[in-house]
């Protein structure tokens, strides 16, 4: 059998030792646990950012991975721990909007609220939960315990305020939401939402951008729209970095007109 | 059997080959050893931020793992390196200064200087011990080999110089010794140094911080210390950033008054 | 038996979701693969900083290990995307050149083109072949199927244009080929081109490096030269940043004098 795969994504950077302790105090109570990292770079408190990331990785995973997510600027106060069941993902985060995307790609199955302290670890601090009630408890289930052994249930989940795109007439208005490391601009506005094959032109910051189904087929350099891997439409410059020369930010405005 | 773990510590970042190469080299001599990355984002050559992580991470992993520490600035000198056994924790690192604050914690056990080439890759570069020597020592220890086999005994390490707080009538006078990705200042300062629940002031870069238990327990902005999740004093400003809005940095004077 | 290790080498970071979903497509393949991080911070479609870091990672590798590369500024252009076996390693990369230096060190022993789309994802994107052709091959291959089964032979593989040294007289004119986290320039001059024990200086933006055997024979913040641990020059400031120092780049000359 293979050992159980626990994936970590947190917003702690690396170079402070909060990773490490989660990491240990994992593979102190499941010595068999495989750590899988996605990412310790989400931008501090980034709880949007994080939430995009998460519908980008979690979908990709086998049924039944245990992902364990510390984005959580409320540490501290009354917002609570959850184990969330997203279609065959398992998910253990704060409940502060971060689930809100994955949720809607793969529905809710199952919700519980963490608040068996059994399971948690001996003291628990009042600022580092990731270390002293997440990864416990996520050592606890690659054990088997069941979920319902966490806590009650749960109906809902908290949800972010997602900026949603807007259809008006033959144009549709969204926003720049995200910026890659290459600097393309992700925006809000699923392919889903026209005909494949439609011709379009995207307006941001005063540029005009062509629609092109794949970068080859762009010159170097050119201003382009394309649809990105995660369906999303994405604003690009072709070997270059659409956000630098453009000077996008997060929440610019987008607009698409159909030819 | 559980494969037995190897962490690995550097200040080597990850977009030169450093780190790769030492994990080729481990698996090379023992293709079941299961690598798990700690940091390779500890400053460059800072000994007391790295004395400090491992501090924080260290003690949370199961008794026996073995923790590869590759901070090394006196790389190619007469430095030692060396095999600690602390507490039930084993590392392997240069000895200079790096494993003080984990020594302080858990004691030292048994403590060997590395001299026994056998162990060591075939060619020694004098720049980069950590692939040449240190991981392939891992390695061999990942197999079971002694650590008598390694070299010498050793009676002591090397410690750090570290800045230890003051008592001074109703005061404690200590200094910022660290900041962590959120901004967050880590004093020098243990909470063990005054009762539990004492109320009390910290004074830093000429602003005033109060003592709360729980972030949740301020409002948005405010300056306060808490005691943080290492049982250091930590001046934070809730959902900021305490480091850029008091422009403070590494040795900067705190206070603290009991009231 | 221990289970099969793939590596990962990405220009992606960690910031966005492209490492996490390549992982998550290769567990779900392969749940029993062991994935092991070689970096994800080459810099940004720098295909020669990526060339020099395999160069210096592949090598220190078990025999069979298969190494997973996305480096790929021509995705969704005409370039292949290639199986290789250098020397006993196993590599997958886009064919733009990053492998030409890892090729030069173990040799050509077996080369196949990508185009049996059976062994893809359902549905590949044009912008992210890493998650959708590259991960899905590896999970396959480490799995135990044919590298014959992936597509058509080739004979060779697009080579990097690699910046040669010039031998003129008593002197060697090389270049700075790539910085480390250290400060420490990187030369293109191997020091295979002239013997052991030769005494000689280089001389970099202005100023005159001894050379030395290791960095404890230079005084603290002394410019020096040594053999580095991948066998080329590299110019250091013992405790200090050359680069900085020397407000070094890429591509700036590096003379070499015999004494």
């Amino acid at each position: 059998m293979t050992a159980p795969i626990i994936t970590l994504t947190t917003d702690f950077g690396e170079a402070d030792s909060y990773v490490a302790a989660m990491k240990g105090v994992i593979l102190s109570i499941n010595p068999a646990a495989r750590l899988v990292d996605l990412s310790h770079q989400i931008p501090p408190q980034d709880v949007l950012h994080a939430a995009l990331f998460l519908a980008g990785a979690v979908p990709c995973f086998p049924s039944g991975t245990l992902h364990l997510v510390v984005v959580d600027p409320g540490v501290g106060t009354e917002r609570a721990l959850v184990y969330a069941e997203l279609g065959k993902q398992r998910l253990l985060a704060p409940d502060n909007g971060v689930l809100t995307l994955v949720e809607r790609s793969l529905g809710v199955h199952r919700l519980f609220r963490l608040t068996e302290s059994r399971y948690w670890g001996t003291n628990v601090s009042s600022t580092f939960h990731g270390r002293d009630i997440l990864a416990p408890v996520a050592a606890h289930l690659s054990l088997g315990i069941s979920p319902e052994a966490l806590g009650p249930a749960l109906t809902e989940l908290h949800r972010l305020e997602f900026p949603e795109p807007r259809v008006a007439g033959t144009c549709i208005c969204g926003e720049v939401i995200d910026i890659d490391r290459f600097g393309n601009l992700i925006t809000n506005i699923p392919a889903s939402l026209f005909a494949e094959g439609a011709g379009f032109l995207a307006e941001v910051c005063g540029r005009t951008a062509r629609s092109v189904r794949t970068y080859g087929m762009a010159s170097s350099g050119e201003l382009v729209v394309v649809v990105s891997s995660s369906g999303l439409l994405e604003v690009a410059v072709t070997q270059g970095n659409a956000a630098s020369e453009l000077g996008a930010t997060r929440g610019d405005a987008v607009l698409i007109r159909f030819e």
